[in-house]
């Protein structure tokens, strides 16, 4: 397990004396029942997980459901602007979120690495709780490994989360078309700024601060303010901005054409993006989403969004185009257009 | 990662200079998008996977769902009777058979040891898929993240598996009463057994092998031919017979009386368990389960068991009795009633 740095930005002092989770913990026997009812069973006050059943049983309100799943790696598992528990709650949520869903229920794997502090455990269990609170989503079922030294990093999650279809459900991006406006929900970059920060130890003051949260409030306000014109919605996670019109561009066969003025950053991603030799617009986000609005409707987008705190810098930074030169341009501030690279990877590797 | 152990049992003959996974293959950007288009989506012939959606949509027969969630961390990945893809899948799709669902759905998290070959990636997805097939269960919705060489140990998965609740589903472990029989499907013991010797490289000719299998049919079986009187089912997993016998004695408040003669295991895990010191009642299985049935529903329940494959050595191993001196006691074959231990954990981590 690493020292410092995921250490840093820890919300709790840290004893070295004080207890730390074994290889017994894993076992399925006395030690994990007790790690159980303990630790978690407090933590998520939820009648499902006091059964400790194989399976939970839930019954839905609608037989339309919204599926998804992602494993956390993110290092360190503390950082500006959130840590691993609400990133895993957050990830999820917002998945079910853009995709058209009401997120109701969550499933919550562990894997720990042999000696992590169970105060940290705790503190980050603490986190996923809140998150799944101020989310309205309910941890139903869960699972806990343990794994020897040296073979995880401190702590490994996964969420699964199910939600109800609510219409209308937006139909994707093989249905956006020529004028379409593209709008972006806030300022791009800051999780994946942030987390690397965090862990390489660059002192920027004040430290980026990640985006982290919830997509549910301004995607329902999108939807309230613009219903059907909302071709498509995508968070845009792992790759950035930059990925998610890829994917989109390839779907529907445009060119995505970006104005790099219109693009919302803030002057700290922005000047650590320079010093780091990376494009924000390949950064990951984890609580920002690009949307495709139809033309007419894109201003009435927008000012819905901006009514909210966390999307009050939503703007349109772009449109939809005949396929032209390359499947994603950008008018750069000086006048000329270009191409946009698709991110390769490994720029920015455990961001999430 | 570690060397020769995971090897040994892999059935694809590995070339050192193979192409293998890199940490930009966990991007989110184009050498993941090849990833899934490469590998992942061709072998598993999903639509939803085509879609490459944020969440899976899917849509169910009834409202009445379970839902279950695992973290895979065996080491080795391949050992004999299977390996880490179709323990993932028949994990799942255990968990929801036992807990009275029928399974129909599951999502697939990897987070993949940067180095891995990839052909090594191939042979377990494939494994997915085939386990998935024979199960009748879909692969819905996943998530692929690359962790630095030394942060995990090859690969780990998670599932979730979703089923729907058809009836009756057994009321639970609380309803168990004085007088209940309790039935093994089979012989104990057999994965972790399996699993150790394949790890530490342990001589036996031929090797153990693991039970690892579905038990959808069996469990569907002993429901037609006593309905109602199944009180309580469990896989035998983690902790093995003896924790499953632990809980369910904490639940009702009894003790679990067993006949040690009456238990079936075979020559081979018993030979390994003198010689390691561990007593089979404690070692995970993963293709076996135990079940609390009225007194009169017994000998009905065994001969419906014993009339499939995979449970034909299935047994009445004991009974529920009003509470005596431990929440388990076990009859030794030489007459002595003994109070069984809960397993502490430690004896054998990372089997599952």
């Amino acid at each position: 397990m690493s020292g410092p740095t995921w250490q840093m930005y820890c919300p709790i002092p840290l004893d070295e004396n004080g207890a730390r989770i074994t290889l017994a913990h894993g076992e399925g026997a006395r030690l994990t029942r007790r790690l159980i009812e303990e630790h978690i069973q407090p933590t998520f006050d939820c009648l499902e997980l006091a059964n400790l059943p194989d399976a939970a049983h839930i019954v839905t309100d609608t037989r339309r459901l919204a599926v998804t799943t992602d494993c956390f790696v993110v290092s360190p598992l503390f950082f500006p602007g959130g840590d691993i528990g609400s990133l895993a709650v957050y990830g999820a949520v917002n998945d079910l979120a853009v995709s058209g869903a009401r997120p109701r229920w969550l499933t919550l794997s562990l894997i720990i690495e042999e000696g992590l502090p169970l105060a940290v455990f705790d503190c980050i269990l603490k986190s996923v709780a809140n998150t799944a609170n101020e989310c309205c989503v309910s941890v139903i079922t869960g699972d806990t490994k343990v794994v020897p030294c040296g073979t995880a990093d401190g702590l490994f999650l996964n969420t699964t989360g199910i939600g109800e279809l609510v219409d209308p459900v937006p139909p994707g991006p093989q249905s956006i078309q020529t004028g379409d406006r593209l709008i972006v929900s806030g300022p791009v970059g800051r999780h994946g700024i942030a987390v690397l920060c965090a862990r390489e130890e660059l002192e920027f003051d004040p430290p980026p601060s990640s985006d982290s949260a919830s997509l549910i409030d301004p995607v329902a306000a999108l939807r309230q303010a613009v219903g059907p014109n909302v071709r498509a919605i995508r968070d845009a996670t792992r790759g950035g901005v930059s990925a998610v019109l890829h994917e989109w561009a390839a779907a529907c066969d445009l060119t995505m054409c970006l104005r790099e003025g219109e693009i919302p950053t803030s002057n700290d991603i922005r000047g650590a993006c320079e010093l780091l030799g990376l494009d924000p617009l390949h950064v990951a986000n984890e609580g920002t989403f690009v949307a495709a609005i139809a033309a007419e409707a894109a201003e009435a987008a927008v000012k819905a969004l901006q009514l909210l705190p966390q999307t009050q810098h939503a703007n349109i930074i772009g449109e939809a185009k005949v396929r032209q030169i390359a499947p994603v341009t950008i008018y750069r501030t000086l006048g000329r257009e270009q191409p946009l690279d698709e991110p390769a990877g490994a720029a920015l590797p455990r961001i999430c």
